[in-house]
């Protein structure tokens, strides 16, 4: 019996209002021995009151030592196991552009490559053309035409594409083209099993017309696919929590990635400000409102330390304006932690609160790694949080008697 | 999916360089309320700096509860769940009495015994033998002549030895032939699938034999056989985290379990700095060093408070000339606890400590049960250690993008 088996049993609904605000990559490292982390070093009025009325923890987004991804980083926030669910890289890309993969949906992840006289590949990555010089050429591609599939390309950044097939029946197990060298051809897809020799058949068909396309490109005459994937069968909110979900993001990979759980996008919002805004404006239309704020996890991965510090200042700044609307459970969390000290997302547990009116407050005196380390909710799996939410929310009932 | 499946993905290589010290049964207890555990009590300024340095927690070495032998303990702090990969007891006594196990071989732990004139056991142990007496019986069985099959006859402690059977295709699901009673003949040994079948009858022709070797001794003129065991299969440390590992050890058992994962033996240390030179020797062709040190275990086991004590503080001595090699990552731990004041092994959680210059500090100002009780690793089951060991030693990429 897994989680949701749990909440579908034992959902019930209210009027209560659930707020997951997601500051990407918050949790962070000191820069020296005996240094604050960004988060200790920022000032967080807001979000220290916060941890004064609620319950802190750690939360281990996938498990310990295990460095996530956006996608495994937010299922688990989302109450979905990131190893029992797993959202192909093909998938991942096009969602992260932006791009709304149907049931009938193979993507897969494209680089043009420079292939010579023989068909070899010699260049893997074409020459790293820049995003404008490889636009037009996803473009061009669009004029590819196979009976019976519909095709979406999409370009990427500089070398890189996506492709969609869409028809009904297609398997997602097909296997690199990129052979990873060069001096080499690149590989024929192979499906690994009856739908996905159909889309190998595709993909086959389609590399056949872009070669055409392309051979008099000086550069970017070649193609390799790579990441075929479906689109991920995940259960909804609705089906799982019994909730009306909306996500407000301004980045399209976590609008793909809510949407993937059924969320609904909800405003345009570009600010912070503005995403403030749009939550109080759909305030009554949803139970579940997903936030995310992505400047903590970019400053992370820039190194910068005090801009990471004034991002989550801002973030801080907008707390009030969310308290305000009377959230029943309002929560702070990110989906892992980016030290600017790595540059990069870790494995590192990240700090989190739950604030509800029947919460059990556990001393702490401020938000931070630290405090958190020493809070009630201790150290959990991130995917915890979703029936911690959920409880805290009186949306579920006891199991057995 | 499991943490190997993990590890076996997301590993990639470095130059850097994990030690993992584990000081057998480090975990204790105090002797009276309000009292202190042995680690302490000990003087320990080398591991208490370590503990500012790093992060602390409490290692479970399978479940909470659970007592761990050294089998299981071991396979915990080297990632391999210990609930999935069991190490029979036979392969387990003849790893432990240095017997190096072939993919062709099943181990089977023999005790003597004393039957009466009609063949039944009289004595199960034929009057508690001394070593002296009995090593010389097991040389005597090595007359015993199979065709096809090499036999191996090794003598344990008392009335205890260990018989191995090499040939190709010998299952190890054979039933034991002690009827862990008197005044009844030993069982025949009865194999449970085709493979084992043919175990089966190899030892009985084995016991068959013996009889006639053993019919004239006073005491010792029967034996039974209990434990049967293949070599378990368990992947290699190469394999499944990409190191190249290296154990340095002075008992046999422990150089065996390092054996059953792939690590590399190295010298023949019969001290603890012996074991430091050894390491220090070999710095340049491992990735990964496992030191083991046996006597915060056996005083614990001898329920020798203050010599357990010492042993910590012989153990304390040790760290700063392996702190010297500059590993990149330094574990500190135990494979299970063995408070003096149980006399055995125990289910209590392990204190542990991970030093590396990405781990983030948690205010332990020392090292010690109590202590890492408050750790940034928190309480966890020690097969999460190897992760995160290698996340630490920036030799684990990022799961999912």
């Amino acid at each position: 019996m897994d989680m949701h088996d749990l909440t579908r049993e034992l959902k019930q609904s209210n009027n209560s209002k659930i707020v997951m605000l997601v500051a990407d990559g918050l949790g962070g490292l000191p820069l020296e021995a005996g240094g604050k982390t960004e988060l200790e070093t920022a000032a967080t009025p807001n979000l220290d009151a916060l941890a004064r009325r609620g319950v802190s923890g750690l939360s281990i987004p996938v498990k310990p030592g295990i460095t996530p991804g956006s996608g495994p980083g937010h299922l688990g926030l989302f109450g979905y196991d990131p190893l029992q669910y797993v959202i192909g890289r093909g998938a991942l890309e096009a969602t992260g552009i932006g791009f709304e993969l149907g049931p009938n949906d193979v993507a897969a992840r494209g680089n043009y490559c420079t292939l010579d006289a023989a068909g070899k590949i010699s260049d893997r990555r074409a020459g790293r053309p820049t995003s404008e010089e490889s636009a037009p050429i996803a473009v061009k591609l669009r004029a590819i035409k196979i009976p019976g599939v519909e095709i979406f390309v999409e370009p990427v950044k500089e070398h890189r594409f996506v492709v969609v097939f869409r028809a009904p029946g297609l398997g997602g197990s097909v296997r690199d083209t990129d052979p990873q060298a060069v001096g080499v051809a690149p590989l024929a897809p192979v499906g690994d099993d009856a739908t996905s020799k159909k889309t190998a058949e595709i993909a086959a068909e389609f590399i056949k017309q872009a070669g055409a396309i392309l051979k008099s490109e000086p550069k970017i005459n070649g193609l390799t696919l790579r990441g075929f994937a479906a689109r991920p069968a995940l259960p909804t909110y609705e089906e799982v929590y019994g909730l009306r979900a909306a996500a407000v993001a301004v980045y399209p990979m976590y609008k793909g990635l809510a949407r993937l759980v059924g969320m609904k996008i909800t405003g345009q919002a570009q600010t912070l400000t503005e995403q403030v805004a749009v939550l109080k404006q759909h305030w009554n239309d949803f139970d579940f409102f997903f936030l995310h704020f992505k400047y903590t996890d970019s400053t992370g991965e820039d190194g910068n330390f005090p801009g990471k510090v004034k991002r989550i200042e801002e973030f801080d700044a907008a707390i009030p304006d969310i308290v305000a609307l009377g959230p029943t459970v309002l929560i702070v969390t990110g989906d892992h932690s980016t030290p600017s000290y790595l540059k990069s997302h870790s494995w590192h547990p990240v700090p989190t609160l739950l604030v509800s009116d029947c919460c059990r407050p556990d001393g702490c005196t401020g938000f931070s790694e630290s405090q958190a380390l020493r809070g009630g909710l201790g150290q959990f799996e991130a995917k915890y949080l979703m029936p911690l939410a959920l409880s805290n929310a009186g949306r579920m009932g006891k199991y057995g008697a």
